[in-house]
């Protein structure tokens, strides 16, 4: 029996969390990464309620192991989300871009363990206090929706570890078995990988989306549209436009204007790489080939099985 | 003998680095981290010719251990910086802030060790290209001057690594034990800490200031200014009437004359914490206590070993 905090409180192999992640994470992503042994997350966000509905029965069709529904609280019709959640027994809810007093007392009061994303100390203490079984902590490097303090990783962990008593996740860059460990030792107890899930076989992301990710160099991601809801995307057409309309010192509306509804879908779903919103991390990067969540799995863990057990011996961190 | 290529190459038995930092590190830093078995850099960035040569002479009477000179490469009176450098032979130069295709061949042809701080996979590529013994990765949480990239160093080191050869120091966020063990499991063969040793005792940097490093929180710094040279700043009074001017949609001219000249010096060295600008990293949340330059040494690698030496049999690594 694993010892590890957020393997014991969610009752899966590895603490590793697949993000839930608008238009890339449905039941064959969920499902795939719970049946490998990791924690599978259906992210809600781009889903009409009775899609949902629709992939958390097909994710219980597909596994028999533990999953999770993440929910932006600022979901518009947040009510049926949580509804959902509920009457088809989902375990684990996590909940983001919002504010975790709403819903978690009446979740937990459901057996529903949750979680609350954050990526601030402040709002560390907050979710917290809301009584949340576990946080994640995400850094400015991580892909999406951010927050507005651009504290990286390898900063927030310590801050958030030295603030709450929960069980921490990291989120941020991590994408291979060095950066989990490496987050693990900076003090989380489990990681949450979004982006190295996005060129994932089982992912929903169109194709043309997955090639981008495969060949994206550092550098290639930016995170913009900090007076709407800060997000980091990749720097395609779509997003040399926002670049030239912050030159004209635009208002919140002209922003919002030129953002538009669907970019995203057009983006990460339909495969429109000039004008669409592609979000993802800075460690996409690092991605460069297309495998399945039982194989992203398995290299994470190997990899980082065998740096601890060479570490003790290896040359460069003995002096 | 170490086999770690950091503390071999510059003849060190840590491979920690103290950062060259204006106004914070003169001979006294220096030659305290390097008779504690770091390497000890003074910062000339912030020094007249004379003013230099005097340190280095003092640093020499102060030390029998290597140390090293921090050169920004923008710096008005370069010529004279590289002639004190070589005349006082000096063992190792940090360059940064400039295109080291310009001095580094003159420097290594007087065998002088040459190391470039680059904050991107391109800058890596090209002083690698130009003969360094060595690169300085440096990511966005780090304080001071800083790329236009963005890069966290949890997903810079792994693309650094991946790009070149040589020795590769991790700077950004780095500032104990743990994070100096993440950023070598990330890639990097030894680190630079700048923001850990300025509320260090031998740090030249004013009591004001220091006092101030040791209460500030997560999100207490912004890196700014991006349209001149980007730089990490505590979010004080001076910062914020750059917000206030940001509204105005500011020419590059403004901004230049919003930052005038002297404000590092007013608020570094002279203790100004409402007009100066203050450069220090995210990581400053982490310092709570000003210790001497020896101390910090020693917490930093007992809590490396002790989590290197811990690791194979802690709960929560184990699964």
């Amino acid at each position: 029996m694993t010892k590890n905090k957020i393997s014991k409180l969610f009752k899966i192999k590895y603490p590793i969390i697949q993000a839930g992640m608008i238009w890339c994470s449905g039941w064959e992503l969920a499902s795939a990464v719970s049946n490998s042994g990791g924690l599978g997350i259906i992210g809600s966000g781009s889903m009409y309620p009775d899609i949902l509905r629709e992939n958390i029965l097909k994710c219980k069709n597909s596994t028999n192991k533990p999953f999770a529904v993440n929910v932006p609280l600022l979901y518009p019709n947040i009510e049926e989300h949580i509804k959902s959640v509920i009457d088809l027994k989902v375990p684990i809810v996590f909940t983001s871009a919002g504010n975790p007093s709403t819903w978690t007392k009446q979740l937990k009061q459901k057996k529903i363990k949750v979680v609350h994303v954050v990526s601030s100390v402040k709002f560390a203490l907050k979710a917290e206090s809301c009584g949340v079984d576990a946080i994640v902590a995400e850094g400015f490097e991580a892909g999406g929706h951010n927050g507005r303090e651009e504290t990286t990783t390898m900063c927030l962990i310590p801050d958030v570890v030295n603030a709450v008593k929960v069980p921490l996740i990291a989120a941020g860059g991590i994408i291979d078995g060095k950066s989990m460990l490496a987050a693990m030792i900076l003090g989380a107890d489990g990681v949450q990988m979004g982006t190295r899930f996005v060129a994932c076989k089982e992912s929903s992301a169109h194709e043309n989306f997955k090639n981008m990710v495969l060949k994206a160099k550092e550098g290639d991601t930016s995170l913009t549209l900090k007076e709407i809801t800060p997000v980091r995307m990749m720097k395609n057409k779509f997003y040399q436009e926002v670049v030239e309309l912050y030159k004209t010192n635009p208002t919140k509306e002209k922003l919002l204007s030129k953002l538009g509804r669907g970019r995203a879908k057009l983006g990460m779903f339909e495969g429109d790489l000039e004008s669409g919103e592609l979000e993802i991390g800075q460690a996409s990067s690092q991605i460069n080939k297309v495998f399945t969540a039982k194989e992203i799995i398995h290299q994470i863990i190997s990899e980082f099985n065998g740096i601890k057990s060479q570490m003790s011996i290896a040359n460069k961190f003995n002096f």
